[in-house]
Formats: structure tokens, sequence, C-alpha cells
């Protein structure tokens, strides 16, 4: 009858954010892989390529003509998950059919007109003008009168279903709160309204004192591996100060957040040496115009690689039916992380 | 401003065994696919493999023999999640970093000593084996001490993570009930309670006279798309009695769910004429020793692909930070699944 250690014993975390566990197996981590890999190519990409639809001055699939940009490019999505049109619908209560029309406005947003970048690299200065453009983005569609929530995030590699290396991201901006970020905002209210203070502000606040998770830190920002992170190298970056949302930003601010964000994504591709995987999106408050004392401004990074640039982690299963799990432990992945170097591979 | 379309309009529908939206986008179905495509190998397998670490007679990776078995096979995994140990452990109360050691038990169950079978291309009388062995180990796992739930599962296919073709199963048996299967109790109990039957027992009668979504039905189960399924193609087996689970069920009604699998795996076989891949799993009432008549036994089935054997669905990006979205509708998915043959292709 041994004493519990945590590097070793299976073992559940609660996640505050979702009011929800995890499961951890860190004896796990050295089982055999026989499964599916992946293809990894890193095949040195053109600076502007005639056949990409993100690229200056190409044509669209749907047949519109991209102008000749530089930098920052925004277009309204050619195959939108949803539509502007606000159609006539009339409420039935159901126990089991309930069904709600939904508006919204999906873009697309090229990171930079060079078709070989990715953020970790581009310059600081021109990584802060995507995040200007998320403010005005945020701000522009948030102040529609039928958008009540925009979704900022980025798909990266093809194991993540982005079918176009061009750098870029994508908002879906949307009449109701989507599901996940509900959920997180009820957790959050819940503390808010308990302690009067911000759940992240105070997690940030401990994480800081312990260091243990803790990736990297610039003046307005801390980029780290959540306590209960699901994917292998899952991360956080949350700012220091609650803000509610991304207009709550200064210049200075806004240049601390593409820092972080550049020497993350940096980390992340000298992890395996490869142009690292994942999907990224912000968490912040719904543009329902409510006030929203409860919320702080977060990033959400979801990599799917485990072991090599070949070996993901598979979430299906016991993970699709019951509940997240993971191998390695938080503070393993945090410790692998902290340790690499923020020189990215490919300028060595 | 035209009138709502289910069939052309976005919208979103409700999931009452989990208590959230999700996002339908039928009119997104026509979109140009160029991203990542999923290897589809159709060789025809050996029987026994001498490479397979779960054909009878064969050495496994950790140097034990699997013994000359017939039919169905149970060992301890391996490399599993969980383990039995008891450990010392004394909890601290965090609202940031609670963590609680998990004990359990995880089983792999060879289907059949045959590698080149799946479960469409097993006999009736020998899947109703797999379901006799998943009753002994619910009830063999569920009457120890420690042990409050047992999930059982499969992985099918490379692209769920699974890594070998053998015909096989799992089980995940554990001292805590995890995260979704909790909030599918809590939401099967709310129900119950209000309205005093079964929320599945109401809503398989409401789908049985609607006629729309159900695939298959014989005299002891129903095949649906449920009206919320997240998957293109995702389903349910549904008992059509209130049984809390599957230790209610007679030699006649196992007998009618391994039916009722074999055709609908064969269905989904012959969706694209490949072997199809999917992850599957048994939702049911806890083993904690409390009364559940809030619980009625279901099968769900999630199988990732959308438009043809090398194009999935991926679950990215908008899906793992804000809600689940699919394409095309659950209404047409079982349109396209109930009119397929009940002859798999391979025998044509
Ligand atoms: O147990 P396996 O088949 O080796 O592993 C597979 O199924 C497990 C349970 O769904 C998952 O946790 C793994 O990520 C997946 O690769
Ligand atoms: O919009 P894309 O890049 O074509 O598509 C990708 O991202 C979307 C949003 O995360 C997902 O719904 C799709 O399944 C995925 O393939």
């Amino acid at each position: 009858n041994s004493s519990f250690d945590q590097k070793k014993h299976p073992h559940r975390r609660y996640n505050p954010l979702l009011d929800e566990w995890i499961l951890v197996s860190p004896q796990r981590a050295n089982r055999p892989w026989q499964g599916q890999t992946e293809k990894v190519t890193e095949e040195k990409l053109p600076d502007h390529d005639p056949n990409c639809y993100l690229c200056s001055g190409n044509v669209r699939v749907n047949g519109e003509r991209n102008p000749d940009y530089k930098g920052v490019y925004v277009f309204d999505n050619d195959f939108g998950s949803l539509m502007k049109d606000n159609v006539q619908f009339s409420d039935e209560k159901s126990d089991f059919f309930s069904l709600k029309p939904e508006r919204g406005i999906n873009r697309v947003i090229c990171f930079s007109d060079n078709h070989s970048l990715t953020l970790p690299e581009m310059e600081v200065d021109d990584i802060k003008k995507v995040v200007d453009v998320w403010q005005e983005q945020y701000k522009g569609l948030g102040a529609e009168d039928y958008i009540n929530h925009v979704q900022i995030f980025e798909n990266k590699g093809s194991v993540m279903g982005c079918s176009n290396p061009h750098p870029h991201g994508q908002i879906w901006a949307q009449s109701s709160i989507p599901s996940t970020v509900l959920r997180t905002q009820e957790n959050l209210k819940k503390y808010f309204e308990k302690n009067g203070c911000s759940l992240l502000e105070d997690y940030v606040k401990r994480e800081l004192e312990m260091k243990e998770r803790i990736i990297l830190e610039n003046e307005d920002f801390v980029a780290v591996v959540p306590f209960w992170a699901v994917w292998p190298y899952e991360t956080m970056i949350i700012s220091k100060r609650k803000a509610e949302n991304i207009l709550e930003f200064s210049d200075s601010e806004k240049l601390s957040l593409a820092d972080i964000i550049k020497n993350l994504t940096i980390k992340y591709d000298n992890l395996f040496n490869v142009s690292f995987p994942y999907s990224a999106g912000i968490h912040q408050s719904p543009t329902d115009g409510k006030p929203h004392p409860e919320w702080h401004f977060h990033m959400h990074f979801y990599p799917p690689l485990l072991r090599s640039a070949e070996v993901k982690k598979f979430m299906v299963g016991y993970e699709m039916l019951a509940e997240p799990q993971r191998d390695i432990t938080p503070e393993q992945s945090a410790e692998i992380l902290k340790n690499l170097p923020l020189l990215h591979y490919r300028n060595k």
C-alpha cells in the first residue's frame, strides 16, 4: 500500500473552467505504438504560390480575385457554416426536437501575404498587426445587432483539418453563445459571484508562485500548461490583469500578446523540429451587450502531437464516450516546453 | 425574408442527453475539399497473422503468450490507463489543483480468433457470444467493491487510433463515473424525476412514429440517427424497453442486440465499400450500488468519415473551442443509411 505519486499513479484532475474531471495515466507514457502515423512534409514553401487561394492577387474557388494585399487580409469565407439571412421561424416547444435557426458571419484572416511564413517565423510587429485585426474584427462584428459571440481561432497543419499552409485563421461570429463558451462562462460566473474576483486572475497568481507549469511570461501575459490540460502539450495564454476581452488591450499589451504568441509557437516548432500543428482560439466575453465582469481573456492551444512529429494522441473511444485521458503529466510537458530554446530551429 | 428550411438554413439543435446545442450547416455540404485524406487499404487479411499480438497462441509485447483460444478471448490490457493498486492519499481542498487517485482495470476483448473478421462479417451467433462476454464482464467487474463504472467500447480502424485490425474491443472499469457519463446521467435523471419515465423510451417512441431517422428495427432494439447527431453518420442503438443495463437482457434480447449490431455495421461498410471506422460504446447504469431508474441502455456509434472513405470530418478549431458542428443534416444521413443493402459488399 504505497503512497500516492502523481508522476506514477493514475489519477483524475478537476477542470474548473468546464466543471469536469479528466483522467491522467502517467504510467502509460511508454506503451509501444504500432498505430497510424502522420505524414510530415518539411519542404521549403515559396513566398507566393500561384495555386494558393489565399495568396495576393490569386483567384479563389468561387471565382473572386484577392486584391494585391500586403500584410493582413480579411474576407468573408466562401463556404461559411453560417448565413446572415434572417429567416422566418416559429418555435415549437419540444423535449426531443428543439431546433433554432442560427445567423452569423464567417471570415478568413490571412496573417501575411508571405505564403511560407507561420506565426513563429513572423516578426513580432507583424503578429501585432494580426492582433490589431482581431481587435477590429471583434469590435466590428460584435457591434452588429444579431452577433452575440465572436469566435477567433486558427487551425494549423493538415492533421488539424487545415487544407492550406498559407498562414491564416478564422472568425465565426454568431447569434448564440456556443456550448463550450457558455459552460466556461457559467463557471467563471460562479467563481466571480462567490469570490468577487476573476477565477483566472487567482489561478495565474498561484501558477506564478508555483512556477511548475509556467512556460513563458512577459509584462502582460503568461503561457502555462494548465493543471487540467487534456492534450499532451496543451497550453493557455492568459492576461495577467483581468481584461474581459481584447478591446481592453492597449498598444503595448497587444505587442506583449504578439510577443508571447511568437515565443510559444517557436517552442512548439522546436519540440519536434517541425511546423507544429494545433487548433488555437480566444475565449473572451460575448458581444451580447450584457455586463460580463466574470470574463477574463485567454487563448487556448490544443496541439495533437504526443511522442513525435508522426505520433499524435487519439481522442477516441474512451475519450469520446467517457472522459478525456492523457498520458504524460502536465508538469512533465511543462518541463519539456520550458527547456526548449527561443531560437527557431530553421534559423539555427 | 424567406421561411426557415432545415435542409437549407444553418441552425442549432438541442442534445437532451448532454444538455447542449450543436450547429448544423446544411448549405456547407458541397464545399470543395483540398485537405488531408485518409489512406484506405483493402487487402484481404489472413485468418491468422503470426505478427498479431491478439491472435491465438501468439506472444504479446510484454512477453506473455495468448492461449490457443477459439471465439471470444478476454485479457488484462498490458498497457492499461488504470491500476488496481489502492494508494495512500490525503485529499486537500483546492479551487485550482484538485486531484484524486483513480483505481481501475483495463481489459481487451478479442471478438474472434479469426484475424480477418470484423463485426459486420461475423455470424450473428458469434456476435451474440461477444454480447454474452460484455454481460459477464459488466457483472464481474461491477461486483468489485472499488469499481463503480464499466465502460465497454470499440475503436475500429487506424483513423480511430486503433493499431490492430484484429477484431477487438476494450473495457475500462474504474472507481469514478466518467465526466460524459455523469452528464448523461444527470440529464436522464432530471427527465425521469419530472416525467416518471425514461427519456430514451419516450424518444424512441417518437422516432418510431416519425420514422424519419430510424435506420433499423427489430423486436427489441432500434438503430437511429439521433436528431442531435454530431458526427456525419453518427447513430445510436437503443433498447425499446427501458433496461438499466446489459444484465437485464435475456438470451433472445442479446441475440436481437447482436442482430442489430451486425446489420448496422454492414450498412456502415456498404456506405463507402470499405471497412468503416468508428468508435462505439455502451452507456448504461454505473455499478455503484445505487438505484438508477433513470438509466436506459444504449450504444453510441461515432464514425469519422464524411464524404468518402478518404475524407473525414475534422472536429477541430471551432468544434474544440466553441461547439460541435456538422454539415449534412441527420435526416439526410438517415436517408442514405436506410437505403443501403443488408448484404455486405464483400459478399456480392
Ligand atoms: O488503447 P489503445 O487502442 O492502444 O489506444 C487508443 O484507445 C484509447 C482509448 O480510447 C485512447 O486513449 C488512445 O489514445 C487510443 O490510441
Ligand atoms: O473551415 P475549414 O478550414 O475549411 O475547415 C476546418 O475547420 C472548421 C472549423 O474549425 C471545421 O468545422 C472543419 O471540420 C475543418 O475541416
